[in-house]
């Protein structure tokens, strides 16, 4: 989208360019900062300047606003930035894409995917102060095309970088599928000794209100500062810019389209709250840091699928799938329920062979199928109780189960047993 | 399940009879009551009592409690109930099954679904000083059970007593499906002049602290105190026992599968809030009662499937259910997005004449198509964009829709009107 005929007008009055320093007031607020290239997303009554701090911010310009020219070309004066040691320990940040990645391309502005990796340092330079980085790209993917090939290409490129002596790895990723992503991850590296901590923002780079600087060095802070070693997403704790919270990797769950504080951890505390002007507390417990090395069990059985039962879902529409899948999460209702038609199909296909796994529709709250007969019926016919996993996370966990073993009462023990935080413990049922 | 060895010893002891009057002091606590069966569902160590009010309550026996024998048969006295002049109107309960309908049943204290209209009357005493109750049984099956043609015929049975001079009706319902049924009403009954409120139970009657009687009462009293005609779901508003939250039926969704207060009005606010022991306060617009008619719209295309997009879901395996629907309503991730190779099979299949609506799993936001590419491509390729609804209640939507007209335009249209309340107005897209 091109600018609005208005601003269109004052930037060519004032001959300002890209790269020229400008001052923006609106009523009390006065901004200082390069002007930036206006691209193809952003809104037509914005103009986009990159502070002297090194983010970029989006403007709302009106008749109100006044804009002058300070001066051709960038900026002779940086505001110095607070000082601070870096620890000398190096985290290691592998981009996969999403709106983060192509956030920090403060050159050109734009919201589609395409980063280098000096890029990605630059755009962060309180990064730096914080630890040594390690920036790479993987790949530049929207997150809703992340496939099990590019978890097995996460997985295996954080396990070598932390067996190289990385302090940890910063995984910026669209947010889109980034719990499903953080629950496969969380599967395959097992026996993590440094944290591996996905990073996403929720507000692209012309919107005043961005998260994804803040968001990135509060994770370089959480693995330089604490001892935590799991896999973790870190986004925005609420709608203020003031924290960001630490979900563990298979209890969260985007749950807004788009506020910055979408990502919720389901059935789990937040572990670990990280104050954007402060300190690191911890709600939960977690698993340490250790000098052991990693190996990625990448394998996943793909033939899978997650099914959410509805009124009406007819058993011969998803008899074939019940069928020919080797897994298959339901997402049924409350505390575990399908219609009887539907159980009938499903005992059916658990008799065939299909590893099916009973999560809730819910989200919240914990399965229970021993309070009906129905439930019970499913118990003995073989479907697996999802406990309190959320339907995402099983159905991710029932693929990387599925690759580890063939045995029906391994799968069905594998799926009830605690393996990444996924169950919770058992609450009292009173409450 | 039956008595614990301790308390099977303890009414031996007392030889106390079902019918004979207890007192049970557990602390501070005292409660006298009739003793009732411990049926198959009742934990162990709980024994219930009826109460003077007409209520039963499950109550934990230790070895500190104090249970004595007042009398052979049931209590002589009877607190007398609160003064309470009835309003006169006409409350009409149609009986649906579920927890609450078994509930209900005192005299057995069994959950399975059991119970005559007599019963269901005679359960709850208050209900009489709040308005003249005329209680049927349409059917008694779990919620997961309910199908197309309960929907139907809830909404036919509905219409008609409303029709026949009722101020509203109350359906007790299972909560499992209670929000697809809500939504499926709100469709089948357009221009309702009087309200149709759905009320669940989340606590079967062998627990101290169940919801069935204060929401059953509060539904009640919403009908005959206020002004309010919709389709509307009550349930408790918070784990405490102190009110009840009026939600509209097609912005509601079981977010628990075991608390109280397991729905949730999603986008939007709760429409009012029922003190269970004063007012009624109203917290969004809604619709007014009126004089007219009510005619129940109530076909329904069955041939409609709900499906949650997932890494990994593959176009082969769900390019049948795609292709032959007449529908299919999506819950994509963030925004709306799928996989570019299931966007590809989604667009062939609306070709072919499905209608696809596309949601969004986060269920809390806005899908906006327009964003990024393969969002205005689904657009182009005539997928659906479900503004703020939720999955569940696009789904019903859109089986309703398709009976009303196979135009794709207009069905189209009609999916993106806001016609029951299931569309948010659009908020500001700074926020």
């Amino acid at each position: 989208m091109s600018y609005s005929p208005f601003i269109s007008e004052l930037i060519k009055k004032l001959d300002a360019k890209e790269g020229d320093t400008l001052s923006v007031r609106n009523g009390e607020r006065e901004y200082v900062g390069t002007l930036m290239p206006h691209h193809e997303f952003s809104l037509e009554d914005i103009i986009i300047l990159k502070l002297s701090n090194g983010y970029n911010i989006g403007i709302r310009i009106s008749e109100s606003s006044s804009v002058t020219l300070i001066s051709k070309g960038a900026a002779k004066e940086k505001k110095p930035r607070p000082e601070q040691h870096s620890s000398g320990k190096t985290v290691s940040v592998l981009g996969t894409g999403g709106t983060i990645a192509s956030y920090v391309d403060y050159r050109t502005g734009a919201v589609h995917p395409a980063l280098s990796a000096g890029d990605l340092v630059a755009a962060v330079p309180e990064i730096k102060d914080i630890c040594d980085v390690k920036a790479e790209v993987l790949f530049s993917i929207f997150s809703e095309n992340m496939n099990v090939e590019n978890w097995q290409t996460i997985a295996e490129e954080a396990a070598d970088r932390i067996n190289a002596g990385a302090e940890g790895c910063i995984i910026p990723h669209g947010t889109d599928t980034m719990g499903y992503t953080s629950a496969a991850l969380a599967f395959m590296l097992g026996d993590l000794p440094k944290p591996v901590v996905l990073v996403g923002a929720q507000r692209s780079s012309d919107r005043p209100s961005s998260d994804a600087y803040t968001n990135l060095v509060s994770a370089a802070r959480f693995i330089v500062n604490t001892d935590a070693s799991e896999v973790f997403v870190l986004m925005h704790a609420s709608s203020s810019d003031s924290s960001a919270a630490v979900h563990r990797g298979t209890k969260v769950r985007k749950m807004h389209t788009s506020r910055r504080d979408a990502f919720k951890s389901v059935n789990s505390p937040v572990v670990a709250t990280v104050d954007f002007e402060g300190g690191i507390d911890f709600h939960a417990d977690y698993r340490k840091k250790s000098s052991s090395k990693v190996c990625a069990q990448t394998e996943m059985e793909t033939n899978v699928a997650l099914l959410q039962y509805f009124p009406g879902m007819s058993p011969s529409v998803f008899s074939r799938i019940l069928h020919e899948s080797s897994g298959v999460v339901i997402s049924g209702t409350g505390l575990g329920h399908v219609s009887s038609d539907m159980a009938e199909e499903i005992k059916s296909a658990v008799q065939g062979g299909t590893s099916v796994v009973m999560t809730s529709q819910c989200l919240y709250g914990r399965t229970n199928l021993n309070v009906y007969n129905t439930g019970r019926d499913l118990i003995s016919a073989g479907v697996i109780p999802g406990e309190d996993m959320l339907p995402e996370t099983a159905y991710v966990k029932l693929m990387w189960v599925l690759a580890q073993t063939s045995d029906a009462d391994k799968i069905s023990e594998m799926m009830r047993t605690n393996l990444r935080g996924e169950i919770s413990d058992r609450r009292d049922i009173s409450e």
